[in-house]
């Protein structure tokens, strides 16, 4: 054994680190999610992940097939008092009225500089509708993502005043960690903008953009007004990744039945009865926002991340209801 | 150093070979493209593979921008007389037909059975639009896969004599694996269909489910007959992955520009500009389908893969052109 080091040198003793390292995580003595507290949902996951990845066990899941999937908004990062995309829009609107003042009176200008949220609803989601088409088409899939990036570099959450790249969960941060380091592939299914998230998701989450599967406006590849092919977003909706949209979202762009599925809300319901739903060892997770002073408490009544028809069925079908206040020892990572 | 060693015990000695191995290809002193003949083209891989892998060069890319993206058919594996997908819809409609003779009378069955491919497409696209209908739609995605999995077990080429998915391109094959040993995530972007593709890249190709871009159909997540919910695949297209329509899809799955990419015909024309228009180093290439003897040689006048307008923009902007009869030692695999 000396004897073939020897030969190979010290190139290769340096490689066998690099290549050792990567087994680390998976054989570490400590705790691999320090920021959850001891319980029933930690003990879980750590059950879960121990008998899939268990060579020669009864319940053992190959690598490949080893896939998790993730809602965003409410379940990776905080969503209030609004999803964080909406305030990305509210933004924008702010910002492009300012550089041309005619645009003012106009909607959906005029109801959001206004703050006049009715106003911009009053029609259903026609409103809605005007302000992704103001803010997220009309510009190359580059430029757009230009935008998201100057947003994050300078918005600032009103009551967190944090970055809002910065309002992510630690505890889930571990757990994406945790699962990447025993083989699982981890993806984000969310119902928000994939081109939105593919700016951060990486950095933040170590999420890359093709494992990101969100919704999506029409983008088509055409000449530019400067006679230069590019990707142009167009104001007109393609896909909703919410609901029963987030099987087919699976489906779609992953091919395959997840093995495990995180969610926080009744939009993740039918991932999680999809995911839970497979051959051989599962694991379904929803995160209840139970902390009002650490984050926010909220869930049957809520406008936003309503948790109502998934909490009455992972109770009945014995899902891991992962109580915020009680289960996690820390909710967002120290300030940077 | 050997005291470390003998402190780690057998087990570490063997994740030390099992680690190391995966470096091997990058290091390895043969020829990582046997089945490419020495000339250009080969020239032309291994110079780009090296600059972009080479750290501190003027060339570098991060691996996880070594983005590379293979059309199929025509690219990957042949594609005459008939599109391989095309096929399999056809014998399946004799499969049904002679399950249910009543069927016999109704198109697209009368006409496929009947060998009369213009009364399938007398209305246009109507005809193969039914056909699609009757045998990509009304089932489980999962039903859908087991089908295309029997097709492969028992339909063979009906000159090549071979199983469908053995008539893969070895040059490719090795392509795919020296690409991938250099630290690039290797793509499929087609115009087949998305879970027909599936069902065998992976095992064919070693590219997994998630890295398969193609064309969709409408999938819905919803009770079966039988009360469960499941994926069912609709009479509907969702997705038309062909043409401008592949740098939307690799932007709408991938979210990255590829850096390498590689077609056969007009409708990667689109793709292949896409990724030859982004800053840094790229590579673009196209097969040229010339080797009547081993393979098939068509291009501007064919009405499958019809290489015209792509073989003059290759030509005028340096794209690297694939001379199959001159640059591949060999076309197909050994027989298994």
């Amino acid at each position: 054994m000396f004897l073939v080091l020897r030969k190979w040198g010290i190139a290769a003793v340096a490689l066998l680190f690099a290549a050792l390292s990567q087994f680390a995580p998976v054989h570490a003595q400590g705790d691999p999610l320090p920021a959850w507290n001891e319980g029933k949902a930690k003990q879980a996951i750590l059950d879960f992940v121990g008998k899939v990845t268990r060579e020669g066990g009864a319940e053992f899941v190959p690598p490949e097939r080893r896939i998790a999937t993730f809602d965003n908004d409410g379940t990776l990062w905080a969503e209030q008092p609004v999803y964080f995309q909406l305030q990305f829009a509210f933004d924008e609107v702010k910002r492009l009225a300012a550089a041309k003042p005619e645009l003012k009176g106009r909607e959906p200008y005029r109801s959001v500089l206004a703050r006049d949220l009715k106003g911009l609803t009053a029609n259903g989601n026609k409103g809605l509708m005007q302000l992704m088409a103001a803010t997220h088409s009309g510009m190359t899939t580059d430029a757009f993502a230009t935008l998201v990036r100057n947003w994050f570099d300078t918005a600032r959450h009103p009551t967190k005043q944090r970055r809002y790249d910065e309002l992510v969960y630690q505890p889930q941060l571990e757990l994406l960690r945790y699962l990447r380091a025993n083989g699982f592939k981890t993806f984000i299914v969310s119902g928000g903008g994939v081109e939105f998230m593919r700016v951060f998701a990486e950095k933040a989450y170590g999420v890359p953009p093709e494992q990101v599967v969100g919704s999506s406006g029409v983008v088509k590849f055409r000449d530019g007004p400067d006679g230069k092919l590019d990707l142009f977003k167009e104001p007109k909706i393609e896909f909703i990744d919410d609901g029963p949209g987030k099987p087919a979202g699976i489906n779609r762009f992953i091919g395959r039945r997840p093995i495990l599925a995180f969610g926080n809300s009744d939009g993740d319901l039918q991932m999680l009865q999809y995911a839970a739903a497979g051959e051989g060892a599962r694991l379904a997770l929803i995160v209840h926002h139970t902390d009002a002073e650490r984050e926010w408490a909220y869930d049957r009544k809520s406008a936003i991340g309503k948790l109502d028809k998934a909490l009455d069925e992972g109770a009945a079908k014995g899902w891991v209801i992962v109580d915020m206040k009680a289960d996690w020892k820390t909710i967002f990572p120290e300030a940077r």
